[in-house]
């Protein structure tokens, strides 16, 4: 892949923001990475690891010399951030972002983006339940989807470029309206998420079942809830303010398909459940064929001590 | 580890009477494993894999010479199996079960054990998300728990026996009562998979969001539901009919406890969402230190490929 890229600023480096760097340097589309971290730790651990030529405290700093912007922060911190860089975006820049939740990016975003510069809203579908610089790795992206949600009237050569960008970093692209991404993504990600966050604090509180039961009998399933439980707090915690109608439309189904089951467990009907258990193994199906997922049994996790660490991943 | 027993009997040849054999050989526990499943296509398999010395159609045939007799079908079937092989056992014998729910065992089981045979309830707290006799390997039970149900007066050397075996196996054991045990499973295993199964079929019947783009972009949360939901169908139909009253108690508090927090959604309390999220996050910890999963990052699945498959397990 050739150099798409002068300068790439990545605003926040946290799981996402790393594991751009380590992909943009693999494929060499960027002459210079810099970047920008709330806090003198990150910022340090970005320079050690080499993810960044520059780093700086204010974002502002940052953007003045990239033709791409890449906001990596929470959801909610993007407007904020926005209007601090504001004055300082280079003209004919693209900003972008990478926030699980685009239509409060573009409400929040949009208006503090100068004429001249190209916003195009961006959600790359990956990650892991680790976060911070040093998660990141260069593979994160590979043959995951990267959804792109231009304005209407956006600039097809901004777009463009930015598809390519993704491509680069190993993703396939797609284009999507905001508020479809949104419903697409309360169901794939954000209602998942907050459903293993429940149903693990609900074992932490119950009276019958010590918590040390719960964490020593935990590989009969639980364990996988507590998996994505481990996520981020603050980047959850905005995804599920500021997706909030598209979730709660999705939670009054889930809720309502599972006093369904409730129903049938309580009168003895084999024959609901048996069909609700066989339909969900066909969707599963379908993901291992889309290559979404791997068919290794994962549970058993007999493989799971002496998988090689990635690398700049946490221990 | 030496020979506990000279012939151990496998009444089911699944995931787990499969793993049950590969650990049993690589542990010299037996002289001799002997067989039974219900179709001519598992019976093939299971010789051509080794996993039995002799293989019946007819359980009954199968236990006349064990002195160890393993149940492995799905708990519904343990009462009828029992009735079935109750004449042939061996004085002497031990008649034990894989069951995930153990009050329905011994009610169903109990009945047809004959005087001068001890039965002793088990539960393997292991598995993955694949089934049948191909699917096993030695290493399923290492470093998990299985807990042992002894009834009331039940004979100490039998138990210690079976404690034996079980740790030779690779499991760690645990004594319990089959009610506790069955509360305990409840939030565990059983409520997180029957929530598992409830959102793939959630997903699947969106008006808004259709299937494909539900396997698209599952790689944000989505995927891990699915993997606990490609699990064996009539195995779950029947804990989910045999521990009802457990889950049904269990799912009520899973019910309120996300309804607080829809709440929490739609009036904004980001307190009181990110205290949850960070709690949960707590309980992962306990898990990775009490060694029952890794904190290597499988959301990224970037090491899934290139795993190397145990012996005998399902490509």
């Amino acid at each position: 892949m050739s150099q798409l890229f002068d300068t790439v600023a990545l605003i926040g480096i946290g799981l996402i923001g790393s594991s751009i760097s380590h992909a943009t340097r693999r494929a060499g589309l960027a002459r210079r990475i810099v970047g920008a971290a709330k806090t003198e730790a990150t910022r340090a651990t970005a320079l050690r690891l080499g993810l960044v030529d520059e780093v700086f405290a204010n974002p502002a700093d940052a953007v003045k010399e990239a033709d791409l912007v890449i906001l990596c922060v929470p959801v909610r911190a993007c407007g904020p951030v926005a209007a601090e860089i504001s004055k300082s975006l280079k003209p004919g820049a693209i900003l972008t972002d990478v926030g699980s939740v685009k239509g409060s990016v573009v409400a929040d975003v949009g208006p503090h983006v100068p004429a001249g510069v190209h916003f195009v809203p961006g959600h790359p579908i990956a990650g892991t339940e680790h976060s911070g610089p040093e998660a990141g790795f260069a593979e994160l992206f590979d043959g995951r989807w990267c959804v792109l949600t231009p304005p209407p009237g956006a600039d097809n050569a901004a777009v463009d470029r930015l598809r390519s960008y993704w491509k680069g970093l190993g993703s396939n692209v797609e284009i999507m309206a905001p508020d479809h991404h949104d419903m697409v993504l309360a169901i794939t990600s954000h209602v998942p998420h907050l459903i293993a966050f429940n149903i693990v604090n609900t074992a932490a509180h119950l009276e019958r079942v010590t918590e040390s039961e719960v964490i020593k009998f935990s590989a009969g399933g639980f364990r996988d809830f507590t998996r994505i439980a481990a996520s981020d707090p603050t980047m959850w915690r905005d995804v599920f303010l500021t997706n909030r109608t598209a979730m709660i439309e999705m939670l009054g189904r889930f809720t309502e398909d599972l006093l369904h089951l409730q129903r049938a467990m309580r009168f003895g009907d084999g024959e609901t459940l048996f069909r609700m258990i066989t339909e969900a193994r066909h969707i599963r199906r379908g993901i291992i064929e889309a290559g979404q997922d791997t068919a290794a049994p994962d549970f058993g996790r007999h493989q799971g001590g002496s998988a090689a660490p990635a690398t700049g991943q946490k221990s």
